[in-house]
């Protein structure tokens, strides 16, 4: 079977205060911040900071893509991201994985036996389109697929 | 401030059955075990997949060692992931990162307010040296930082 996963694109943390937790990964690693969004779909304000100074200057797009931390703020409570911070306070929330082509990634996936809580790709990150797996059959794993935005 | 980190190395995953897991994220992904170790002292059972064959094909260490999915399973209840399982069920458990050198990095991160639960380096997957920090001073994120073995 071929590989579908190219990489560890990110991993999602969940956390009350969007501007502390940028503050803390600044000065705690050095990483800096390379998108800051609004994404009302999901309902988080998010900041991308890469990790791999070397990976980034591989480019954008590609199995050479930095990986990066994705830190999510609610934009309220009744919202997924708010939800989780209810119920297990901060923390990992999601960790999500390129692929080189989203649609035939969810068309392979969803035979497997995995549900997927998108049948079709959103909009993510920095023009990612996106979609995530159920955690339910990735052993409590919320999963996510990342198509980066340019060439592949 | 330099960049410490080089690169998402591992999300952690603790599971009650490794060898259902392992099953679950070949069949699904096709990604493959490239190690599979007991670490006694830390109480587990654990298996390594690589993500992303391209980076496979840049080798075993340096910024362009490849992701890796760790899947985790106690060796008994009164262990880390043990407790971790009990608390919280299985899931996401920590992150790790790689570093070009753990001593410099453990240095420079314990003057920044987090505090190290490993002052000195252990033993971790495939030979790399690894320690953690305190997850309640990066927002909940049980973090690992790793130099992996070999020429960095």
């Amino acid at each position: 079977m071929l590989p579908l996963l190219t990489r560890i694109d990110h991993v999602g943390i969940a956390c009350r205060d969007l501007d502390a937790a940028i503050a803390r990964y600044e000065a705690t690693f050095g990483l800096q911040v390379v998108s800051l969004e609004v994404n009302e779909e999901q309902g988080v304000r998010e900041a991308m900071l890469a990790v791999g100074r070397a990976q980034l200057a591989a480019g954008p797009a590609g199995d050479l893509r930095p990986g990066y931390v994705q830190l999510l703020e609610p934009l309220g409570p009744d919202t997924p991201v708010g939800r989780f911070l209810a119920r297990r306070g901060e923390g990992l929330h999601h960790v999500g994985y390129g692929v080189r082509d989203i649609g035939q990634a969810l068309a392979a996936i969803g035979v497997r036996g995995v549900r997927l809580l998108d049948e079709r790709p959103r909009h993510g990150s920095m023009g990612a389109s996106i979609a995530f797996l159920h955690p339910a059959d990735l052993g409590g794993v919320l999963t996510e697929l990342v198509q980066a935005a340019g060439p592949a």
